[in-house]
């Protein structure tokens, strides 16, 4: 199932992708053919609800799109095409957004890094998430924002002290990140934290894809474009601590939770193992695809200071 | 103000701390004189909640107070005292646990660590937080746990790109923060997220006490006491980057939110920089107590596994 979080009518809605690019609205879908369905649920409106639920509501749903298929004379249902809603981040609030550096061999060898003996783990906050579509503000004090292509797991229940083994059942699905990074904070502070989480810098979506339409999530082709030109194509097979590593490594100390996203890292060809280097800027536009899971594609424009902001920011010392 | 969150028939309950250990339940001193104030506010019983209302919040709370000690014949306001409520973390979801890194010259030195050129930004996630008496649990894969003493900002509304000047504006209060870490897991992974984020990582609380009532926060002693020994002592006095700097500093990148929390770093006395060094063990008790603000408990347990994670444990790699 590919599911996506949108606005409309200034709300927001939990969707269904099929047939490519039609939309249908769970909570629609729930309120036409709820009588249909033996099992009483109410479908939530909110995606880490949705993932907290999951066990009921993915087979609810999954009932609730097989009455739509067999109707013979659809109703008005309120469907419409994906291009036509306001696509917005398929998670706005995860508790955690947790990021695994330098986990493609080659990307390790581009940035002059070792390849680490275990997961390098770093964090963004969720003030850095936006949509698919939405645009990447190069920030004030930045000139070296760069761009990192990623195959992200979403959790899917609750996760501590699991082995490799088990990490599969924890898997809700899957999504892409951009985990832009602005070269310049993150390198200034050792700590990768800052320059990492600026604002817009996590763009993601623009659906989550559950795992059983993902199929090997280590054999996936990613490659992101920036403008004409591919920069980064890999392919997931190339991951250096694959996915059961990562999420039983962190619940060794961390319990995950329901809608946590953990970005596995990225391939080689990110703008600072160029030469010469590349950075973003306004006007460019950026777009990653993951094969089976589907396109991110962001803008990228400059800064937006109101004058009472640029005044604020002249005093400062 | 000295707020604090607290559970009691098994709900969370907002309250008001006054005359040293009396707590008062803001939504009981509503119901009882919500007519007496001429303005109407619903009162959250959210913590977050109400920092984001708080310039509406505040001041109908304080009438609320008012109301209260003024009341000849107290009607049967069920408050009760402070050691007789589970208090809980201030605030369990903040969007951002940020924390600074070496912000005490003498904490840098006693870690072989440069005193920074500007603020070192790291992060903990919310599954860190507990509050006041809860216990630190020593993860299983850690044999270094570590106790830090912070003075913690509490954001009190939306702060991008904010002046040091303005800074202040942008303050709610202030807490305390235990900012708990595994050494070994901090030092292996060169980034400190999975150091500092293991679970019951962030002791935090017990109140939080509105900037007002603080005073001068570059002015307060501060201490941490392991058992019956003194580790920290030292004075907020000795900070590097100070309040308006760190929250200006943040704020150029990343959008600071009502109920964000900032721990602005460690004075000397810690475990690892002891000779021989000192770790957390089953069974220790640990106290932090800052200046106009309070003292906040935590002892320390060993882990908790059941047999079914033990059995995890053993088959993973």
């Amino acid at each position: 199932m590919k599911l996506i979080s949108y606005r409309a009518q200034s709300s927001t809605h939990l969707g269904v992708v099929i047939e490519e690019d039609k939309v249908l609205s769970l909570s629609s879908l729930h309120d036409l053919y709820k009588d249909c369905i033996s099992q009483e649920f109410t479908i939530p409106n909110d995606m880490k609800q949705f993932i907290e639920q999951n066990e009921t509501a993915l087979p609810y749903a999954e009932a609730l799109i097989d009455c739509y298929l067999n109707d013979q004379e659809v109703k008005d249902l309120p469907s419409c095409f994906l291009s036509d809603v306001e696509i917005i981040a398929p998670i706005a609030q995860p508790e955690k957004i947790i990021c695994v550096g330098l986990n493609y061999m080659d990307h390790c060898k581009e940035t002059n890094m070792e390849p680490p003996s275990s997961p390098v783990i770093f964090s963004k906050y969720a003030n850095a998430i936006i949509g698919d579509k939405a645009a990447i503000e190069l920030p004030i004090n930045s000139n070296q924002v760069d761009f990192e292509a990623e195959l992200t797991i979403v959790i899917g229940k609750e996760a501590k002290c699991i082995s490799e083994e088990e990490a599969e059942d924890y898997i809700f699905g899957y999504t892409i990140m951009n985990d832009v990074s602005a070269r310049d904070l993150q390198f200034a502070d050792t700590q990768w934290s800052r320059g990492k989480s600026a604002d817009t810098f996590a763009p993601m979506g623009p659906v989550i894809v559950t795992k059983d339409e993902v199929g090997d999530p280590h054999q996936l082709d990613i490659s992101l474009r920036l403008n004409d030109e591919i920069m980064q194509q890999s392919n997931t097979n190339q991951l250096i601590f694959r996915i059961p590593t990562i999420i039983s490594f962190l619940s060794q100390s961390m319990t995950l939770k329901p809608g946590d996203v953990i970005a596995t890292g990225t391939p080689p060809g990110v703008g600072m193992g160029r030469d010469p280097k590349v950075w973003l800027k306004d006007g460019d536009f950026l777009s990653i695809t993951i094969e089976n899971i589907g396109t991110l594609s962001n803008h990228v424009k400059k800064h937006h200071l109101t004058k009472y902001n640029e005044h604020s920011l002249l005093t400062s010392k």
